[in-house]
């Protein structure tokens, strides 16, 4: 092992060391720690927005596109912003030690289920600076180390802020240890990263697909994936119009290029001649490219002004996160179980009904993350939930589903009392 | 990929198309096949002790040793004993669409947390035919197909179980395809199921330490491992004498075989001279050899007809399986926290004591899946925690730690029931 990989497995070992002393802190503790680092995003702006704006020229001059420039990019009232969330999570219920179940056993023993921190949460990420202050105030309100490799884009923002923590944390008494980064940002350590499988708990990668399924397929720890939203809005027979056409519209619209916005309306073929116009129009006048399949398309146009594609066998299973819907015209419920069973990807997914008896088969049957009635799929969303901020949002079925909140950074132990109970 | 390769693909196909059907079956179903099971292993057995016995012979003839040849036996009071097992879970409360939480956000919105069965358990496990029962019964139970994948040494046993398990199940109106069975044992093709990601959302491996890491190592999809406890008992200060004898004499004689029997004994230096005698004694009854530290030798030895060996640095943290346990005076609670940290398996744990406050630090700070106070650490069962069966036990933190029983094979879904509302 190289110098640079002795390095990271040291971090390791000093994140794992500061996670044991870490649970055993009390919430109030750790909520100082999570106040002073608010407090300190909001009046030691000036190193954080220099290294900023060290990392934003360098990109710029790099040539680097305007959208990851956006992303990228600190300034005073984002600072403020990732203050306000620091204080959100502060403000959660301490889910270190909470109750899960309870019981007493017939030779008297007392049993408890007890919610306890998973120990070390790392994560390797791209180009968001907030990345870094989400990830450290939902580790350390769950009574986690964590372990953070950010871009090389944004290295000297991140170390910015970590310096920042660093000290607002030790002035509340946590172990700074608690906050490792990975301050070489040399590609081949990421495949170090990934082996320290004794040393990290649980990696959630937060990025683009090719570095999720980098991670997910030569990471040898847990890692919870997600983040890829196929997401389809059922529009059944008995579906009111007026409903379907607002909820479609705010599925697509309201938030286009994230993983919960809906990418496919499948419509009943009885309520289709009724329905699809409304909907149609509505999501023309937010400029939506529909791509239909051949009776949509004989319902809504030619003419019509709408702007509508045919739609290829690709436009189905796909995510576009832009404003552009396929559209599908389907004979049953059935049909619409099998479209979405086949196309999608088990995030977020809607039926649009006035009949009980389908949208209680559709609830049941499809296997995802969330699934809705006569509702947006845009709720698919920690804060949404009440669970505060997310990780992330999980489409695997392991360990956790959907919004990854504190209780999902957490595993449990079975906790014991007897009076000398001994077994036969 | 080879013929034999394709075959093990279109099985996981057909596993994960039943278990769609399962998921949707009604707890009434799936507890009659179970009970078709329970009765066939009664009332059939003249095709599965035919086959037992021919891999019996085969494995006497192979020079196989007589402790594996016991776990491979059946005979008629084995399989009533399996038999037994099978309506055991079928009697626990159904885990598919149990309600985890539920709550009502501010705009009306209705939000359940609802269980849901994972889709394929799969298994690769060695001698002992009637974990094909088993995990039948909490995979059916539980609303998941199973994929399952025996040693060579019962395959014919296994063949027969399953043809039994097929029928008995489809009388039932289960889809067969819910149970796969892989009959060929050529050891190539478990590489092959370890990369069926696709078609297997969790993989227990049951055997041997070799399997069991080969299998952590390798396999694509979840895994679940557990089965080696390194458990200590603390004998603390202010321990009660004979409390004291009595536990550490269950938990290392009741059966010493197992995971959660115990394997060092840790005693507080101002409770040796009085605790270490009367726990010997006991220990020594029942032919227990003390490996001891050279402070526990001062007091125990060298004379008084114990059996005792000095300790080498190796007989700390190690699972011994058998009639053998290490002993350690240490100086103080901390020390021996410090000690379970380095040497613990993360299995179980206990500390005898009066000292409620003693008592609660360890209960703390221990991080394992069981911790127990003033009790033995023989009650890490599903069994005996009122779980019903269980898969094995994980001493992993991911997803399940401790028993695994019918929960631990399910995920949940988020249902969202509204009238219209949309994200602002």
């Amino acid at each position: 092992m190289n110098t640079a990989a002795e390095r990271l497995y040291e971090q390791g070992e000093a994140a794992q060391r500061a996670s044991a002393r870490l649970g055993r802190t009390s919430a109030e503790t750790r909520n100082h720690a999570l106040e002073n680092i608010a407090r300190a995003l909001e009046t030691e702006q000036g190193p954080v927005l220099e290294a900023n704006a060290a990392d934003y020229r360098d990109a710029e001059t790099a040539g680097i596109d305007a959208a990851f420039l956006d992303r990228l990019l600190l300034n005073s009232d984002r600072l403020n912003g990732m203050a306000a969330d620091v204080r959100s999570v502060a403000s959660l219920p301490d889910p270190v030690g909470e109750l899960i179940e309870s019981f007493t056993l017939a030779n008297g023993l007392e049993v408890e289920k007890r919610r306890t921190p998973l120990g070390v949460i790392a994560s390797i990420y791209e180009s968001r600076p907030n990345v870094t202050t989400d990830i450290v105030s939902l580790a350390l309100k769950s009574g986690n180390a964590c372990f953070l490799r950010g871009g090389k884009e944004t290295l000297r923002s991140n170390l910015a802020l970590v310096s920042l923590i660093h000290r607002a944390i030790g002035e509340a008494g946590l172990p700074t240890d608690a906050v490792q980064f990975v301050d070489d940002t040399d590609r081949e350590l990421v495949d170090v990263i990934l082996g320290m499988k004794q040393h990290i708990n649980l990696l959630v990668p937060r990025g683009g697909t090719g570095l999720i399924n980098f991670v997910a397929e030569r990471a040898q720890m847990p890692v919870v994936t997600g983040g890829v939203g196929v997401c389809h809005t059922y529009v059944d027979r008995d579906a009111d119009t007026e409903m379907a056409a607002n909820i479609v519209y705010n599925a697509k619209v309201q938030r286009p290029t994230v993983c919960n916005a809906m990418d496919t309306v499948l419509v009943h073929s009885e309520a289709a001649a009724r329905c699809l116009p409304e909907i149609a129009a509505q999501l023309n006048g937010a400029g939506v490219e529909m791509r239909c399949d051949h009776r949509a398309l004989s319902i809504l146009g030619p003419e019509g002004g709408l702007n509508l594609v045919p739609a290829q066998e690709e436009d189905f299973g796909q995510e576009f996160l832009a404003l552009i819907a396929s559209v599908r015209v389907v004979d049953s419920l059935d049909d619409a179980l099998d479209h979405i069973e086949t196309y999608g990807s088990g995030h977020s997914e809607a039926i649009i009904t006035d009949d009980t008896a389908a949208a209680q088969r559709f609830l049941n049957e499809v296997d995802a993350a969330a699934v809705y009635h006569n509702t947006s799929t845009r709720f698919t969303d920690g804060a949404q939930f009440g669970l505060g901020a997310e990780v992330g949002i999980s489409t695997q079925k392991f360990h956790a589903r959907g919004p990854l909140g504190l209780r999902e950074l957490t595993t449990y132990k079975w906790i014991v009392r007897g009076a000398g109970q001994v077994r036969e």
